[in-house]
């Protein structure tokens, strides 16, 4: 029997295969989700992988037909119909979420005004005696001004086909879409929280604003640098890697959008509008605009304004004529992400000290001093998503998201879906430093310590912790955490605690003159909250003023889908959010390595 | 010596090659204009010529660098480069006019007030303490609201190249473009009239108005058809037709809008606003709107609304961010064009009879009766530009274009530049037929007749007239007209003099209570009004009655260009033009038979 290996990528998994395995059938027993929605029969498309490295077999008929010459030539096959051949890597769109995931909580209720609005019209059909022209007709039934240049193409079929009974879509006075009137779908609308790791889609009813379902992928950009920067610097070395990354980003969007839309038995034209939001870095990438003074001093955006373009301007496959609303960025690497935080709690409006934070691999911090905001960034990287680690991983089946000691300081852990450990997420990792910090195995320094229980050195000589025995796993060794891990947690929550810490200083406070420490992100949300005061992430403070508030940039950037009211207010909000540049900050650096130290640690010091 | 031939399309004229001359050479030899601004060395680019038939050469270095893969495999190579290497058809964008032609005189003069303005301005650079993204410092510094899209991307660059110092262009509050302000060249507008036939484009200064030049070429959309009809059945075959059809004619404008600014010393991205109007299959054949209801009873337009499109989404290639503006279509194939006649000679203000014809392959009529508004169309067909006869050409070099009868009824002519003759032109044929009618050659009903002198029997058994015997021409043999190509005219004027006389007398009118002839369009500028009253293409009033007023669809179309409150005159007009369709009019037949015998034969009935 051939033994072949296959990497998923931006996963980071490696699977054993066996002869005669399809990549689907490989995928599947690794609990990777792949969407195939025909169940494997090579007909709906959506398990496209693209192959990586390693021998590119010639494409099957169903592939050709599937996929089309210009993918094909990229290298995307259908993961149902690829023979593993060799070593592989592979790179998949990980859909880690089909629609079951928590909506963002509305922080408060707002008034109810899309952009898009739709009018239901029966036309008269032209005749000799009056030959009206398919769009006079429509433009007159429907009392807009402006035709979109693709409706008009797409028109004249759809009246015919639809006997005259349509449902034209009007953002302001253009007609956007049009359908006929007989089983024409919701006007769905999209708000995406594009973050630098993970991507976060939310669909709406227009029609009534009611929530659809939550879908949520990793950022294929992450086989183009786990960190933001690393992606600005290759984007901006010529056009065309600007543009390919731009390409592989909406490539992305665009099977999510196609699979979320499937999913509730829609097409992606269905959708009518859509916001996105995300830092200042993926913002750029997107629109693929110029990131050459982003990544040098003084870091300026090529633009900053809200921006509403045709979505297919960028290649995204809405409504014909949709729209796409990006909001303001708010300054430096803080973008429209921090504003829809901004929009979803409106702590301008509220008396105290408030301060949010939205975790992730740009971590963004919110300050509000009676409503007055001042915002900063801070780059903590992806170790706190699970990513970058020796066994990192997203939050899938296997992986390990909880760590607690019972009684005699033995270790015990839980794995989502309760499968055999195959890594350790983000939550996971936080909890499990908790417990090897109380449990004398690091010290205050973060320093694993030689003599522990399970402490041991690695094979590339690294000193590592045994946090679940090769039995447990389903890995073929255990599953280790090693000094170079907790390394990379210590820089990602000094980033951000050191980030509070400086922000709160130049306004004159401490944490403990918080009234309030909202956690924001749906990271930030699937940590425990004593697991991460205990390691230093969060600040030590009364646990009644620590809330979690679901990921805000999500809810943010719904509000201003749901309501013109919401968008204009983002707008006018992002000319009142004052932004910190912390590389600019003194006292950063020593807060920075001040904020590394394990508060709760028991061991040496 | 090899002796090898080559077709030159869509000028149908073939020329004998010597061994080792290029196409440039060959093109030259036969007068054919062919954009060489380098004189042959292969750095411009502009003498680009597609291979239809006969062995394609691999291309040269010059050829990849200048014209791309893309071009290549469509058949793309550089006259200037190409050896003639066996028999060829090979298509060029005929530019007949180099910025020398007359401006399309204006009937009146309008309130300068283009739709883009400029904006110089000095930015701020920004530095740490005041990061300002290059978009919001220019939005804020020139007051526009919008920042194009491209020009977002291209924005960071420019102000950096031009140290802080720039020019914007404001499409109401949208910028649309930005440039160093020092060498900036003028903002161009361009109004182009999208003939059947030919296309004619006019360069304005938007800065003061200042006329810049005109410029003239084929339209390539020839070689899918003579006639509108043709093209139209084609595109609406299928999507991809429809697609090619567009693909072709935008080429062909971006090649003489890159000849004609080049001309004039600047690039295409000066252009930063256009207005094109033609009839309405052109309009729909430019922007791929489907055709398939244009073509079958009632014969309704996709849509018939002004449109401001983007021009960069049909691939013209403008300033980044301009745009194109479509005034509305009337009714029927009368389109944009006859709008503009309207425009430019507004007969609703006027009192008394007034009829404006434009002739071209298609033919509209407007009639004014006291400032109420009728059109028609009528379906000329080609030959009258000298297109589909036996040795027509277009106006170009060693084409006949006037024909005299000297005492004893001997025919004399002219060639254009006095070259030997080569072909007909439309004025020659008109000319002609007036000194056969006159002669005696043909009779009333259009018949050559035998016996007269100068006719002949053709190798095709067709009867023919020798107009020009061999030795006085470059063709090797007579150049005859043939009684094909007699009825081909008595077709032409029979639909446009029936057409004047079923739109006449559907309002109760006739020729002699026309206050006023006019004929415009380029074409009927050349026409000699007595041999055009002595065919019977004109009416047969008192000629002060006759007023040639030049390519009044271009001076509309210009007046849109200089003036947003004709752009909104052109709107509100176009809503008051009734379209009369000739085909439901049972008297059109009879009058179109009748219109068809030549009144001022003198031969036998």
């Amino acid at each position: 029997m051939t033994s072949t290996t296959v990497r998923f990528e931006p996963w980071g998994t490696v699977v054993a295969s066996a002869a005669g395995q399809t990549l689907l059938d490989v995928a599947r027993l690794a609990d990777i989700p792949v969407g195939a929605v025909c169940g494997g029969a090579g007909t709906c498309g959506k398990c496209q992988v693209r192959i990586l490295a390693g021998p590119l077999a010639a494409p099957s008929p169903v592939e050709r037909d599937v996929l089309g010459a210009e993918a094909l030539a990229q290298g995307y096959r259908l993961a149902c119909r690829y023979p593993v051949n060799g070593d592989l890597e592979v790179e998949i769109l990980p859909v880690v979420s089909h629609g079951k995931g928590a909506l963002p909580p509305m922080e408060r209720a707002v008034a109810f005004d899309p952009a898009t609005r739709r009018r239901a019209v029966t036309l008269e059909p032209p005749d000799l005696a009056r030959p009206v022209d398919d769009g006079g007709n429509l433009l007159a039934a429907t009392g807009a001004k402006v035709l979109d240049y693709r409706v008009a193409q797409l028109a004249p079929e759809v009246l015919r086909a639809a006997k005259w009974q349509v449902t034209a879509s009007l953002h302001g006075d253009e007609i956007i879409a049009v359908q006929p009137s007989t089983g024409a779908p919701p006007p769905l609308g999209l708000a995406i929280d594009l973050g630098t790791t993970n991507i976060a889609a939310y669909l709406y009813n227009l029609e009534d604003g009611a929530p659809l379902g939550v879908f949520a992928a990793a950022n294929p950009l992450a086989s183009y640098g786990a960190d933001i920067l690393t992606r600005l610097v290759y984007a901006q070395q010529n056009r065309e890697n600007g543009e390919r990354l731009q390409r592989v980003l909406v490539r992305a969007l665009n099977l999510l959008i196609e699979h979320a839309t499937a999913t509730l038995g829609y097409a992606p034209d269905a959708v009518e509008d859509a916001v996105i939001v995300g830092n200042t870095g993926m913002h750029h990438l997107l629109l693929a605009l110029p990131a050459r003074y982003l990544v040098v001093s003084p870091y300026v955006a090529a633009t900053r304004a809200a921006m509403e373009i045709k979505a297919r301007e960028i290649g995204l496959t809405f409504a014909p004529g949709a729209y796409l609303h990006l909001p303001p960025l708010v300054g430096g690497f803080v973008g429209s992400d921090l504003l829809a935080v901004a929009l979803a709690t409106r702590l301008d409006r509220k008396p105290g000290v408030r301060l949010v934070i939205d975790i992730g691999t740009n971590t963004e911090l919110l300050l509000s001093v009676d409503g007055k905001l001042v915002s900063c960034s801070t780059a903590s990287g992806p170790a706190l998503e699970g990513a970058a680690l020796r066994y990192g991983m997203l939050a899938g089946a296997g992986a390990v998201d909880r760590v607690w000691l019972e009684d005699h300081g033995s270790f015990h852990h839980m794995t989502i879906r309760g499968k055999p450990a195959i890594g350790i997420c983000g939550s996971g990792i936080i909890s499990a430093l908790a417990c090897m910090a109380q449990a004398g195995v690091i010290n205050r320094g973060g320093r694993i310590q030689a003599g522990q229980p399970g402490v041991v050195k690695l094979e590339d000589g690294d000193r590592g912790f045994v946090l679940v025995p090769e039995a447990a796993t389903a890995l073929g060794s255990d599953l280790t955490i090693s000094q170079h891990d907790v390394r990379a947690i210590q820089l990602a929550k000094g980033a951000i605690r050191g980030g509070i810490a400086t922000l709160l200083a130049e306004n004159g406070l401490t944490v403990d003159d918080l009234d309030e420490f909202l956690v924001a992100g749906a990271f930030g949300n699937h940590l425990e909250v004593e697991s991460s005061i205990a390691i230093g992430l969060y600040p030590d403070i009364p646990r009644d003023r620590i809330r979690l508030i679901g990921n805000a940039a999500g809810a943010g950037a719904a509000m201003a889908l749901l309501s013109l009211e919401e968008r204009q207010a983002a707008s006018e909000l992002s000319a009142r959010i004052a932004y910190l540049e912390l590389a600019r900050i003194k006292r950063f650096a020593r807060q920075f390595a001040e904020a590394q130290r394990f508060p709760g640690a028991n061991g040496r010091p």
